[in-house]
């Protein structure tokens, strides 16, 4: 969805500490001899697990450049057809496509599960190694990763998942859980068709108990931050055209000079979106803006009240170094609840006429900005929109375009007593790592289309492991590890945690 | 100074029509014996004239890459000496060097003149016939061009002038004027140490009685606008940033999701330029910003008169596919008044953050504007730039930094019954060109440091001739011509006429 990865903003998150121990859980299951014997499978079978996962990012698939993405499609179905899907196939969109896949283990659980197998374009002069061809290099302080576009977001990930599971199934036979398996071509396009992906599948995908996407969550350090959902997201370009206004120029820049006699679209357009905000920016003035959102529950004001006395401070540390100050001076304690709950309008970038170094004297015929506004429950991405509409109207702003971009990621919450959560804690557990809980991330990702109507799934990820760079170059994921961060083995061996730990879970 | 150049800005209000006949004029000097064996001349000796046009833009001069600059001023140091000269020597600044030179003849009036020998940049592989190969091609309707960069801005332009004087010499054996010659080098950057080359010839250019550079002025159909002036501008950028604001993102972008809990330079940004002006964009809010502003003179207020009744919306023909209506739908009366008497505040660029196709969610950690301001009598460009910085101070935004770019044109004004001017305007009767006179071009230009103290002398300039696509690729300069352009030869008959005007005119 967006070009900075929900991975990576998780990443900004890092912290720790410890959690109430999750209650009901048969915690047994992940000492059993059957757990063991798979862990000790994933570590006899490492070589050919990295090599499996090299042959996944060696295969292009750029969305954006339309590059290898049917060819990848058929690939990734050719893993669920070796794994035992029942079901693995092709799914058509008004854009490239999707595949959909269903393991059937026979058994009481089904878990639906995201995957998006479609990568960054990359510049390949600016990677110490080619981008395709996913060596294996050192990387201080993890030993051994493997480098490649899509190696942390998320071929790797999804390779090394493929691979946990083959794991169990050539140890028991099958997998503990039913698993329903729904794969995203376009994410680097904000996802623009997953919806089409979905839809035929509805009436399966809700015989889901819930969606879990284990993955590689540690931070370099080895934290672990969790977020029980996200905010929505309502991204809108605007722009204001001389043509459309009918004054000012109206086909192209104009000499400056002639500003003495004609108006002016960027004057325009900033006092438009000046007359949205309040003077320090920050408080949005469009009417009833505000409206839909609903206080935050008891549930949400524990678990900030838990990260503020546990974490504290610490929950932004890896933002320190960039940030000085919050907003009205806040403290960190004001800062979390705020970026919890409060809904935004930010000015994502803002341009017209000359940008370049030196001068140049026009009279930009039109001007732009590329806004978005994170919504928190119950704010709803078109309503939100229409009231932005509203205001240009209202305000005399009638000519400036406004379109919507992305594809609408609406928030998503999921309760901390959800049995698919308590699972995924009670793994982090076993490893002593203690996630810091926010009830949402301030960011913000699909995961509505499988928790919110129709399908009301309760949704979790994690898992140990780690990798950085996504989207960015010399992207990596961590295959040797280190005191604090699970290397391969460990990711693979937490998801299969995971799977145990959900399957055999008292509660669900 | 501009990227739209002065000549461009002159051929956008071409228009034309008969102006009362120049009182006081010795019109048979134009018929005299003497201008007509000098035509003849010029006919004559056409093939070497136009050779030594694409002798000089073979040499390249491209101030901005540092290109050929030097050897170009010592080739013109070599035409100054070649056509004879007293003096011809290459002027140091801190920059790029300008070229100096007199040439003596005796005569009892001595002129100031201007050339600029720097070119714009070029890409080669968009022209149609290599920008340095200076190719004489055929382009309808004006037959023969040579098409080079530098052709029309201003390296043919210079070049004819030299033919012209070459010509006076060879028939009569000297020219009728004697000529201080001041030549920049950095025109295309803004003429940023042109007052370096002017400053250690003051005494010497107090001298002089007239400002005079003659040059091919007619537009595309032959029509000719002429200023008896400029406009001042005042050019900065400003910035807002992070770092010196205390707030927001410090270093480099942030997750757009943190707008929640941080301020945004970009909002402020915009809610200081805002603040610098009426919801219209039009009217300028800063304190005192027109208090300097005296009212037209009654010249200039009989030009405008002129201009309104003897051309009324012809002058604004070239502009009208690009403009529907002026500002509060002035007509065009109105606008003419505005354009040549009113101050600006104009946006010329504004960016901030992500500006390409789709979305990326980034909360930006600078925003900048490019604004430039119109100036007319009495004010003074650090002046007014001293009241934008005053008026961010005063409305708290003493964190937002603002540099001066360009070197800073005031305002620059000749009187319409100056000589210099009454003698231009005789050789445009002689040939049935009735120029439109605007009181003041309302663009910019560095003639205000020959019309202002310590020089004060009287500036014009003009003839026949036609060029275009200064700064464009393909720029021309008309050899042939047809029955509405002058080609060369006319070109350099009117300068001659020009010369010979000035220097037998009764009342100079």
């Amino acid at each position: 969805m967006e070009n900075i990865s929900r991975k990576t903003f998780l990443g900004m998150m890092g912290a720790f500490a410890l959690q109430d121990a999750p209650r009901g859980f048969a915690a047994d299951v992940l000492e059993s001899s059957e757990v063991r014997k798979i862990h000790k499978h994933i570590e006899d079978h490492q070589p050919e697990h990295v090599a499996k996962i090299q042959e996944f990012l060696r295969q292009p698939s750029v969305s954006s450049w339309n590059l290898g993405i049917r060819e990848c499609a058929e690939m990734l179905r050719g893993y669920f057809q070796k794994m035992g899907c029942r079901e693995a196939e092709l799914v058509k969109t008004d854009g490239l496509p999707g595949v959909w896949a269903w393991y059937d283990a026979g058994a009481p659980k089904t878990i639906s599960h995201y995957m998006m197998y479609d990568i960054q374009p990359f510049e390949e002069k600016r990677w110490s190694s080619p981008p395709l061809a996913a060596n294996l290099v050192k990387m201080a302080p993890f030993g051994q990763v493997v480098m490649a576009r899509g190696a942390i977001n998320s071929k790797g990930p999804i390779r090394a998942f493929l691979n946990a599971c083959e794991s169990i199934i050539a140890v028991t036979g099958k997998l503990p859980v039913n698993i329903m398996f729904t794969c995203d071509g376009e994410e680097e396009q904000g996802s623009p068709h997953f919806h089409q992906v979905l839809e035929p599948y509805h009436n399966r995908l809700k015989t889901c108990q819930a969606h879990l996407t284990p993955s590689p969550s540690q931070n370099r350090d080895g934290n672990v931050a969790m977020a029980l959902g996200n905010k929505g997201i309502a991204y809108v370009e605007m722009e204001c055209h001389g043509a459309r206004w009918g004054r000012g120029p109206q086909k192209m820049p104009i000499h400056s000079s002639r500003k003495a006699i004609l108006d002016s679209p960027a004057w325009r357009l900033l006092k438009a979106l000046s007359s949205m905000v309040s003077p320090d920016g920050n408080k949005i003035l469009i009417d009833h803006y505000y409206d839909a959102i609903v206080p935050p529950t008891a549930e949400e004001e524990m678990l900030v009240k838990q990260l503020i006395e546990k974490f504290g401070d610490r929950v932004f540390a890896s933002e320190r170094q960039n940030v000085k100050a919050w907003s009205n001076n806040w403290s960190t304690a004001e800062a979390i609840r705020h970026l919890c709950f409060d809904t935004t309008l930010n000015i994502n970038g803002i341009w017209s006429g000359y940008t370049g170094p030196g001068s140049a004297t026009i009279l930009p015929e039109k001007a732009a900005v590329k806004l978005d506004s994170r919504l928190v429950p119950n704010q709803v991405i078109d309503q939100q929109i229409a009231l932005m509409r509203k205001h240009l109207d209202q305000h005399g702003f009638s000519d400036i375009e406004m379109r919507k971009l992305g594809g609408g990621d609406e928030w998503s919450r999921t309760s901390v007593k959800a049995p698919v959560v308590q699972a995924v804690l009670s793994v982090y557990k076993k490893y002593g790592i203690e996630p810091a809980i926010w009830p949402r991330s301030a960011g913000s990702s699909p995961q509505a289309q499988y928790t919110r109507p129709p399908l009301n799934l309760p949704a979790c990820g994690g898992g140990l492991g780690h990798g950085g760079r996504a989207h960015s170059d010399d992207e990596y994921f961590v295959i040797e590890g280190n005191e604090k961060v699970g290397g391969l083995v460990k990711c693979e061996q937490s998801m299969v945690d995971i799977l145990y730990a959900y399957a055999r879970w008292a509660g669900a």
